[in-house]
C-alpha cells in the first residue's frame, strides 16, 4: 500500500509531524555511486520550487538525511537503502483547532471514514511533506538511468506540468495491463493534487483526425516518426521517440482567509488559518513529477532487461 | 504482465487470430449467481456500440462463451472461473501483405522490438478483440457489486467518455501509491487508443480558483459536500460522493485509403486497404470504460474489506 | 491464489469434474519451441508413474492437449500462453453418496468451511487431477532451462522423493525472505500431500557437528566444495554446486474398505468405497517434483538476469 | 526481495556493522496498542535465549527501537510503522582479515558471486542480527493476532524446534499454489541457517500408514479429529485444530579454532577466530520460528477476511 514499483521498489512512511519522514529502497543494483550533492539539488528544488518567490512554503526544512543501510563507502551495496529525514521545524500547536474536525478539500475526511483514527497534525500522513522520500529516492533513480543516456526534463505552462524523458529505447513496457502510459499515469496520479494525466505531443494531440504519426523515409530522417502525437509509446510500448506527457494539478486549497469545517457531528465552524501553507505550489512541482516518472521507468527498465 | 488486480484478478490471453480469446478470474467469492443474459447483453454493447450505426465494425463475431471452470450449478465455487470465446470469423489471408511491415500509429513496431517475433495477423495480441474479455469479466463484477449497491454509468460527448460510479462508501482506496484515482487512471489507460485520464464533476474542475468543495450544513443537504470538484476522492480515498471522472481515447488509426507501412530494412511501401476495422469506434467504448472501472473497484472494495 | 510465481508465472483452473482442467503461463520468453512429444512424456510419467504398476490409479484420462493462445507456428510469442484438458472421464455419480458429507484426511471439510458452497465431485479443485496443469507448465519451464544447461533428476526412496538440479549458475535467489531454499521449499509444499522439506546431500546432512562444506584447494578438485551438507544453496544464494532436497508425502488415504464421514450436523455416517483412487502414489510424485523445481526456477532465474 | 507478506507485509533493512537495522511493518490496523515491554521480552529471547547460557552470544546489544512512524500516542495509526535499532558495538576491524577471502559454511562467496560487491563486515546484510526486525515485527503481529485468541509456543528438542500455534479457525489458507502449509514452509525456510520444515504432531507422522486423522463422533469429543497427524492443515487450509510444525537448523559454523577461507582467486588460506559468534543458538530460535510464524498468519488471516 505504501510501497511503489515491482522491480526497483520504494516503501515510504512517515507523518507530517511524527519523528521522521523516510523510505526503503529495494532492488537497487550493487555499486551504484551516490552523488549525494545531487539529491541535495532535487530537495532544494522541491524545497523552494525552480522559479522561487515569496509566494512558496515558509518551512524551513533543514532536509538532512539519514543513510542507514545499503551504502557501503559511497557505493550502493545492492540490499536495501533506508533513509531519513527528521521533521524539526514542527509548530503542532497551530493544529489544536483542527483536532476534531474536518477541513474541506482536505483528506482529513476519508482519513477519518477509513482508519477511526488519525494524526490531526499538519496532515499526518497525507502531507506533501510525504513527497521528501519520493524526491530522494526518484533522485536515486535518475542516477542509475542517467548511465544509460536516460534523462527527464519537465516545465510548467498554465498549471499544466509537461515532462519529457529522453533516451528510453524501444520496447519498454508491457502490451495489455502494465503499459508504459499506464504505469506512468498511475505514478503521477499518486501526486497529492494531480488531476489529469494525457498523453502526447501537445495536450490535444488525441483529438487530431489523423492521429497516426508518419514514419520518417529510409536515411532521411533521424527520427522514427514525422511527429510524435501518441508521445512515444504505441500499444503500451515504447517506440524510442521521446516521451512526453502533461499532468494536472488543483491548486492549494488552504485558504488564507480561515475556511468552514466539518465536525465529526455533521455540524460546521468556521476555524481560523493556521500553519504553514502553499498560496502557489506550481514551481515546486516539476521535481515530483520528474522523480515519479524516474521510479517508474527504473521500474520497468528491470522488467524489460528481464526478458 | 497480463494480469489486472490483486485480489479480484483477471488474467486474459488469446490473440486476435489465434485459437480463442479468454481469461481467467481469480478471487471472486463463492456463492454469486451468474446471469449469463447480462454478460451477453454487455458483450452486444461492446460489439456494436450503445448507439449501434452503419459506421461499426463489420466483424460478425459469434462471441459465444465457454465456461471451463468455476462455476458449478450456475453458482461461483470461489475458484478461478475460467472462460474463452472463440475465434472463428478469421480471415487471416487479408494480413499477409502485413506480414514483414510495420503500419503507421499501430503496435506492430513496438512489438517486434520487444519480443522479436509476433503473429501479424489481425494485431496479434495487440488487438482491440482482445477486450472481449475484459467485457465479460467486467459484467461479473458489476454482479458482484450490484449486490452492495455499486451502479456504472457513462456516456460519450466530443470524444470524451465520461464515467460516474454511485454507491461507493466513504474510505475505499489507500493514502499515497495506491489511491483510488491512480488506480482507475491505470485501468482506464490500459485500454487500447485511451490518452488521457481526468478526475471531477467536470473535465476541467482542478483548473478553478476555488477548488475545495464546501462541506453541505448539518442537515440541510442530502449530499457531503455542496460541489463534486474533486470527482469524489479526497486524498487517494472515496468520500462517498459519486465518482466521476473522463477519459479521452484517439481516432481509430486504419485508414480507408491505405497507407505508408515501413519495412524492417526501414524502406516504406503503400498497402493497400485490408481487414476488418473500425472508423468509429466511440459508441464502443463505455462498456470498455464501465468495465476496467468494475474490474478496479471489485479488486479494491475487497482491499478495504481487508481492514 | 491460483498463480504460481512472479516473472515466470503460472495460472491454474478447473474442477475434477468440471469442464476442463488447465492454465495460462505468462512471463515465457518468445520464440521457444514447443517439444509437444516431451510435454506428452511427461503427461505419461504423472499418469502412470515412473515404475508402472498395477497399484497406480485406474483413471484413463485422455490427456489431450488444447493449445488456446500464445504458440504461433510452433514457437512461443511471448504473450499468454493458455491450454486445457478437457476432463472426459467423469462418473460423477459415484460421489452422489458424498455429496453432503465430508470425508476423513480430504479438503472437504475446510473447503466447506471456507467457501460454505463447493463442487463435490472427485474433491473438486481440491484434486490430485489439478497437478496435469503443474506438469504441462513444468514441461515448458524444463525445455525453457534445459537451453542453459539446467536439468531436474528426482528418485522414489522410502517414500522420500529426492530431487537434484544441475547446471544452477552461482547467484540464483535472494538473501533475506526470497531464499532459492524458501521458494523450493514453497513450491513443494504446494503439492496435494506434501508434509515435509529438508535440504542437503543427505536427508540429516543437517544434524552434523561439522556442518560448514570444506573448501577444494585451488586446482585440485573439480567441485567448489568438497562435501554439499548445505545442498548447494548458501545465506539463500545458490552457489554454483548441485542443489538438493527432499520432499515427504503422506499415503494416499482413500479407504478400500470405506470410510467414516462427517456430516454437516457433525454426525458420522459410514460411507462405501466410490469412484477412482490410487493405493500408492508415489510413482507418479517425481514428475510432479521435479515440475514444481523447474516452475521456481525459471521464475527465479529471471529475476536473477533482472540485475 | 527484503520484503515478506502481501497483507500484512514487513519490509526489513541494514547491515550487520552498517548504521542501523530496522523494517518498515505496513498494513497493520490502526487502532492497535503497542507493548513496549513485550517487544523487550521477545528480543530478550532473541539475545539471551530460553535458557540462557555461558555459550550464548557474547553481543551485548542495547537493541533500543526508535519509533520513526505509525504510532501516535502509543495506538498504530494504520499508516507504515517504521523502526530501527542502531548499531553501536561494532567492531569492525576485527573483520579486516576476511575482506578479501570467503568464509566456508558462510554467504560470503554467494553474495560477491550476485552482487560483484558486499559489506565484509560481521557478515553484512547476511548475519543473524537481521533477526532483530523479524522479531519486533513478530510481537506486533502477536498482539494482533492475541486479541483474536491466536497464540504461539514453542520448544527446542534435538536440535528441532517444534511449533505450535493455537486459535487459528477453520478456512485459513487457499487451495493450490498459496497453501498455509506452503506459507508456513517459506517462511521457516527464510531462517538463517533452516535446514528442513515438517507439518504434522509428530516428526515422522507423514510416513504413517493409517495416516488420515478420523472424526470425533458428534458429541463425544471436544475435538474435530481424533488424531492431528495432519498438524490442523488438510487440503492447505485450516480445520481447526492446533497447527504443529517442526523446523531444523544446522550447527552455527564459526570454528572456534580458525578456518580455511577460499581467496578471490582460489587460492585457500588459514584465517584465525574473529568477531563474536555463537556456539550454540539453539535456544535463540525458537522466538525467531515463532516471529515468523505470527507474521505468516497476520499475512493470511488478512487474506481469509478478504472474503
Amino acid at each position: 500500500m505504501n510501497t511503489f514499483g515491482s522491480n526497483f521498489k520504494l516503501t515510504t512512511f512517515g507523518e507530517s509531524h511524527g519523528a521522521a519522514i523516510g523510505g526503503v529502497i529495494d532492488g537497487c543494483p550493487a555499486g551504484v555511486t551516490i552523488d549525494e550533492a545531487f539529491i541535495g539539488q532535487e530537495l532544494k528544488r522541491r524545497r523552494e520550487g525552480d522559479t522561487p518567490s515569496a509566494q512558496t512554503t515558509s518551512r524551513k526544512e533543514a532536509d538532512n538525511i539519514e543513510w542507514l543501510s545499503g551504502i557501503f563507502q559511497g557505493k550502493t551495496l545492492g540490499t536495501p537503502i533506508a533513509f531519513m529525514v527528521r521533521n524539526n521545524d514542527c509548530r503542532s500547536a497551530d493544529y489544536e483547532a483542527l483536532k476534531n474536525c474536518f477541513r474541506p478539500g482536505h483528506a482529513d475526511y476519508t482519513y477519518q471514514e477509513k482508519y477511526g483514527y488519525r494524526d490531526h497534525r499538519g496532515g499526518g500522513r497525507a502531507s506533501g511533506r510525504e513527497t521528501v522520500a519520493r524526491v530522494i529516492a526518484g533522485a536515486i533513480a535518475k542516477q542509475l538511468l542517467k548511465d544509460q543516456g536516460i534523462s527527464f526534463h519537465s516545465s510548467v505552462n498554465e498549471f499544466l506540468v509537461t515532462c519529457t524523458i529522453l533516451g528510453i529505447p524501444a520496447g519498454v513496457g508491457e502490451p495489455i495491463f502494465d503499459r508504459l502510459n499506464a504505469h506512468l499515469a498511475f505514478a503521477q496520479l499518486s501526486i497529492p493534487s494531480a488531476m489529469s494525466f494525457t498523453m502526447g505531443e501537445t495536450p490535444s494531440s488525441w483529438q487530431l483526425t489523423d492521429f497516426a504519426d508518419q514514419w520518417n523515409d529510409h536515411g532521411k530522417g533521424d527520427t522514427l516518426t514525422r511527429t510524435n502525437h501518441c508521445g512515444g509509446i504505441q500499444g503500451g510500448i515504447s517506440n524510442g521517440m521521446p516521451i512526453i506527457f502533461h499532468v494536472g494539478f488543483h491548486r492549494p486549497v488552504t485558504q488564507p482567509d480561515g475556511m468552514i469545517c466539518r465536525n465529526e457531528d455533521a455540524s460546521l465552524q468556521h476555524v481560523a488559518p493556521h500553519g504553514r501553507h502553499d498560496a502557489d505550489h506550481s514551481s515546486r512541482l516539476p521535481v515530483i513529477v520528474e522523480s515519479m516518472a524516474a521510479l517508474t521507468i527504473a521500474d520497468l527498465i528491470n522488467l524489460k532487461n528481464n526478458r
